[in-house]
């Protein structure tokens, strides 16, 4: 993974450099570097929380010095400042395409953030080897500083973005048989029955079932089950402990 | 395109809702709902800075009026707050994956946002559809509302991320031919050249040039052979008519 430091150029107030500190730490960045920034003061910290320390340890830079130590400089610009025919802030990428370029990338990239009211100036742009904008809507595409600081740390994040530990397709095989017998049981017609499994199929499919869910519907079936046992002892007890998660002979309980 | 509402709950502090209501005006939302929210004095409206109208034009309602008037409810929590063994806060999505399932959705749909010192409480989670959780860092995973919310906005946005008008495939053509026969005027051996040229493709090809970039790169070729044309003077002129952007028997050019 890179090693990627957030740059706020001449910041102009305490509190977007305190929510700036915040929301990197949220996201695990800890490089904060200020260029001629202005005074730090109560709202700094009051806005940084529980990111005290990422604005103690902030350092405080040149923009030379930040280029001549950095491998990759990457730097944010407004919707409003782009044009086709300005090469200096073409072409740009979004935040999403931006992580999608450094994948894999080693080394040190730096992320400049400009000025509250006037944000990169040309020349530092044009020092930069890539430049970043985040798809803003044309009415109103001014993002606060800090509020760009956290999209740009989100999408550049080496967090995963959803990991959902879903049914396995074993278990929804398991649960549609289950399905299946139990219609049998509750006198399903056999000449719906092909029609009837697929829109089951195709409700739960879109669900994306996680194991847990997958479980509590077969327990669900299972007291319906329990509750027509008395008319048949036998076979709604075997019925019922067929899916049992905890069946010793079972590999898909976790 | 779904129309969604952002639906802040008992927010404490008015200078969040002044910045959620900024937030969501950049990404292109309009539509602001506030639940027994703090009073909105000068903070929230200097934090909102150009979107003044969505704060004005917000309407205060119940959880309950929220629900019934929505087709979808989706309640973001924090990640603190999960636990796999918790149902009513399982499965949770993050940002990304709430914008993929939602695409092509038509309906309202209303993402709800929680106080700043203690989130949704569980009874406003359980009636929710869809669980929506930023994947945050495990160190400090506590974001600031309006930061929150601006990720959120950010993801569901109906606003491109990214396009950028690259080269095409013929005018990469055309580029890697114009340099070839470069090579040849500057006498470049014939036994390197493939490799050469191998390297040069890998160079540009990773770049994703724009068709303006493509266009600099035969301007200085030509320049080069412009240089070398008193040597061989037909021959030059020839050449570097060859890849000039506004010859009329090429449709290259846009």
């Amino acid at each position: 993974m890179p090693r990627i430091r957030i740059v706020l150029v001449e910041p102009l107030y305490d509190g977007n450099v305190g929510f700036s500190a915040r929301v990197m730490k949220n996201f695990g960045f800890t490089e904060l570097i200020l260029v001629n920034p202005c005074p730090l003061g109560v709202e700094a910290y009051a806005r940084a929380s529980h990111a005290r320390d990422v604005l103690e340890q902030a350092d405080v830079m040149s923009i030379g010095e930040v280029l001549s130590t950095s491998n990759l400089t990457i730097a944010t610009t407004g919707a409003l400042s782009l044009s086709a025919c300005h090469p200096i802030r073409m072409p740009f990428y979004s935040p999403k395409e931006v992580r999608n370029l450094i994948d894999g990338y080693e080394g040190t990239i730096s992320v400049l953030f400009g000025r509250e009211n006037w944000g990169l100036n040309n020349d530092e742009v044009r020092q930069a080897d890539l430049i970043c904008t985040i798809p803003a809507s044309d009415v109103y595409p001014i993002v606060n500083l800090s509020h760009a600081v956290g999209i740009v740390c989100y999408e550049l994040a080496a967090i995963p973005k959803g990991e959902i530990a879903l049914a396995s397709p074993e278990e929804m095989t398991h649960l549609y048989r289950h399905i299946d017998e139990y219609l049998d049981l509750v006198d399903h017609p056999r000449f719906k029955r092909e029609s009837t499994m697929t829109l089951i199929r195709r409700i739960l499919g879109r669900c994306n079932l996680t194991w847990r869910e997958a479980t509590t519907i077969h327990g669900l079936l299972r007291r319906s089950e329990w509750r027509f046992a008395p008319r048949e002892p036998g076979d709604a007890g075997k019925e019922s402990r067929k899916y049992h998660p905890e069946d010793t002979d079972s590999n898909d309980t976790r």
